[in-house]
């Protein structure tokens, strides 16, 4: 016997017949003997509805109301299947953020999870039921309603099987698993059965929209067993785990890809101490994230600077670097949208060399040019022109045989 | 400066154009210089839209999800209302029945509210804030949501007058106030300035609309003045207040009238004691409310009695009749849906002699049968026959000049 979490996405409560498809799976799954806690998001397209309404109001709608008017949408969800779980003959019960003691800091639609109480939780588990806790919400210390920011019910899912010591969170979603790169570009793409935490973190912040990155972090800090799994199917999905000795022996474990930087170069400023300091401290105190950077020098005692930043960030930073350019005498901003990050991603990295030169030499033998790199302990990532963006992920998932190769 | 509560139904938040001008109201309400507390409904059609969804679900949702779910509606209200309050410039917070501690009992779909804590209605007050609460729901001791049923939201409101010691609690809704009779029955029908708590009460429970009953009765508890009246219109509505002196000129406030209830004969049964009540009792013990009751003794020692009930409680009470007259070995059960019951209402009726004997000449006059007569001290209520209900009306608000007489 188990203690499971099982999180269902607003795509699998989307409305009256899959609320009730839930309730089968959540009660086959208790009928096995194990106790099931659920989280369920707002039914699809709810928060949506709710959010447009807020905004024929205000453009600026404060964040506390705000978060009071979201955090109906899963109080609807949990109510609905509770009901469906009762209907079905399980005993059942639903219960706001607010109830289950969902403590989080006091930010406003983006807030986090401090603590749980588990108390409550158990005292109705061991009654049989089964536990259906609003995800994406809790409350702060003074009882305000906050929210967690979009994909935040993926973060209750593992703050509460972290909270109550559960076997395994398993998240039902629209996609039956994490595979080893976008199959819309590569349709030999291979569903891994296992990835760990760390190469799910770098998979989740380049644009693989399986998990929300905050609930990986935080199940790689509390070691909670993720199993990403389809609402619709049956089998098996993709275990995030922690990485054990037998994931070293795969060099590359997926390809991830994002368009979703620009670049910014700032070209003759001064090649002294204390210059690039300057320009991302400035960019910094905007609260705008940098992701890449690069610096040449030239022999003339000039430097150019280019780095990334994500494109809703952009034209905030290009002003930004515009301005600092003039003080700094620069002759030069530029400014490129049409790039694309590709990325290898794989623990097995720190064991074997060799790893980026097969990089650069897959991207070369397709003539792709390289406009910056970057590297993690665990991560090889270029920088190339958008539109070679999807190409270059082909040549690297051949390159590494990932359709083939068992993870 | 006054301490003012106001409620406003769900046609008045009904879409955002309408909250929006909720708030112009408000707004200009605290630029009297008056501290305000809003108490607000579902917007229209959102408490049918989850009902429907509960009940595709089930046809037996449990009480306490159903109230989860219910509760939702109202929370969405708030938080808009506020969101609108702050966009004009005015400072305001929503708090759901958890927040402000509206401590009911456990009946789920129809708890009754015991207390509400006022402090942190006044901490709000005091930094200049409009306070919005949402109506309709509150919790019981063990944080369980729990909503107050059909119209819970007027309760509300006069509980929380009557928590913080309101000067009044205004009622907005979609007619501009009490009217002598059905506007739609008799078009010369007058709005009342004002009428007392014992009227209204007699007046509500006989099928007018206007305010939800127990909103009336914990008024008249606790002495809450209320102003029913427009949400769109500028005009005052009526006052439902204390029953003062002045009131006892008017001998007949005002004529309502209901056709919602049928009425079942029992003949030929002993006419000996406790036969009554040995029917009564059963009557009672199915949570069936009796409205008038009539017993007609003959000769031979036989004895007939007729009632009436709600028409939704009509078939259960018809099968338990059925049973308890074949005990009894009546002679005969008979069932009438066609019914109407016409009443004369007004506290002026204590201190008048003769009010009775206008009322049968009235109907009389028409050639209008009476069925069934029942009185109080401050009404007189005649069954006839439902064709003849309207008339009935027509006929008693002409023979006591409601459409000239001043209240």
């Amino acid at each position: 016997m188990a203690l499971i979490v099982q999180k269902f996405g607003g795509t699998s409560v989307g409305n009256i017949e899959r609320i009730k498809k839930v309730a089968d799976r959540i009660i086959e799954t208790k009928k096995q003997g194990h106790d099931v806690i659920v989280v369920v998001s707002a039914m699809s397209g709810e928060t949506d509805k709710l959010l447009n309404m807020a905004y024929q109001i205000t453009d600026t709608p404060d964040g506390r109301e705000l978060d009071m008017l979201l955090a109906t949408g899963e109080q609807v969800s949990i109510a609905l299947l509770a009901m469906a779980l009762q209907a079905k003959g399980q005993d059942a019960r639903s219960f706001t953020g607010q109830q289950v003691r969902i403590i989080t800091d006091s930010a406003h639609t983006k807030a986090r999870i401090r603590e749980i109480d588990s108390e409550r939780i158990f005292r109705e588990l061991n009654q049989g039921k089964v536990v259906v806790v609003a995800g994406f919400q809790g409350i702060d210390e003074n009882g305000e309603i906050t929210t967690l920011g979009r994909g935040g019910s993926d973060t209750t899912g593992v703050a509460i099987a972290a909270a109550i010591g559960a076997d395994i969170c398993e998240i039902y979603t629209d996609v039956d698993g994490v595979y080893t790169t976008d199959p819309h570009i590569v349709p030999e793409a291979r569903k891994l059965s296992r990835i760990s935490y760390d190469e799910m973190l770098e998979m989740a912040s380049l644009g693989a929209k399986v998990l929300q990155i905050r609930s990986v972090a935080f199940a790689k800090k509390y070691n909670v067993p993720i199993h990403v799994r389809s609402s619709f199917k049956k089998e098996e999905g993709t275990l995030v785990i922690q990485e054990d000795s037998s994931m070293e022996d795969i060099v590359v474990t997926g390809i991830a890809h994002t368009k979703n930087e620009v670049k910014i170069t700032i070209k003759g400023i001064p090649d002294r101490p204390g210059i690039a300091a300057k320009l991302f401290e400035a960019i910094a105190r905007d609260n705008i994230n940098v992701d890449m950077i690069i610096q040449n020098t030239s022999d003339n005692g000039l430097a150019d600077i280019s780095f990334t930043i994500s494109k809703e960030d952009g034209k905030k930073a290009l002003k930004l670097t515009e301005e600092i350019g003039k003080e700094l005498g620069a002759t030069k901003v530029l400014f490129d949208p049409n790039i694309a990050k590709v990325s290898a991603i794989g623990v097995g990295m720190r064991n074997h060399v060799g790893v980026a030169a097969k990089v650069f030499q897959a991207l070369a033998k397709e003539d792709i040019n390289i406009l910056m790199i970057s590297t993690s302990e665990i991560r090889i990532s270029c920088v190339v022109e958008a539109k070679y963006g999807e190409q270059a992920v082909r040549a690297l998932h051949d390159a590494f045989d990932l359709a083939n190769k068992k993870s």
